[in-house]
């Protein structure tokens, strides 16, 4: 039961990734203005990799837990919130609409962290990291929005 | 507890919703050639609204009741393919990638509709207007697919 379980939360979190696949960093990310801390490209993939593993055990080991009814409402929440981030920053190119994606991708990522302490020790802290990668891509979102105040006041035109 | 479950899911849903609402059809897609049963524009935002009530009251009553693992599971996954859809059709205008992501999205509600007959009547019951519009817009999508071939082949370019 609990590989079950993993394979469909893994699923669920591989969907969400895939927003990072179809909106890849592009010139108009390269080009725009970051703070020296910037984590490399290559970082993202890697680390979102390393953190859907992590989310998919978490739900896994939740569905199989007691008391676990707001546990499981607020991994559904944190997935569709992670699978929106993507779409606006990269691929609306808007970074005041993806501050506050991620900001409410963050607070939802910290309920999950003490909801799931609660629940099961394990599912808590493997949303740890989560926590501080959200809070490291808030900080990123942040200083690209301080440092490019043109570029968020005027995001390019899409194409519709 | 059932109103704070009811509201976390559909937080979700808004999450997902909103992908809709920033990738809204525009001229390319009303250039298209579509076939004589498309829906009008108005119905599309309208029948999600009802669908995502149906799916948060849907997630509350599972989360409540005995023997839920698969039915969370699942929950999570259509959510995490219900954001996915309209970011390739509308945001990407890939009418192949967009056809591939909604079958998914088809085959993860068909089974959600499924497990969750077994676990809370209502609640697959909830979700058969979601299984049968998602039918309808995988006939959609498929249609627009035949009608407008050289498009979908050559999907425009994205500025990156």
């Amino acid at each position: 039961m609990f590989w079950v379980l993993f394979l469909i939360f893994l699923a669920a979190c591989f969907a969400a990734g895939t927003t990072g696949a179809i909106f890849p960093p592009g010139p108009w990310y390269r080009d725009l203005d970051k703070p020296s801390w910037t984590p490399p490209d290559w970082a993202f993939p890697v680390t979102w990799t390393t953190l859907y593993l992590c989310m998919a055990v978490a739900g896994a080991r939740l569905a199989l837990s007691e008391d676990n009814q707001i546990a499981m409402a607020l991994w559904a929440l944190q997935i569709a919130l992670n699978a929106l981030w993507t779409p606006v920053f990269f691929g609306l190119k808007r970074i005041r609409s993806g501050m506050l994606v991620l900001s409410l991708l963050w607070l939802s990522v910290a309920a999950c962290t003490v909801v799931f302490w609660g629940v099961d020790r394990l599912a808590g802290f493997l949303f740890l990291p989560y926590l501080v990668w959200v809070s490291i891509a808030g900080a990123l979102n942040a200083a690209v929005w301080r440092l490019n105040p043109e570029v968020a006041r005027n995001p390019p035109e899409q194409a519709r």
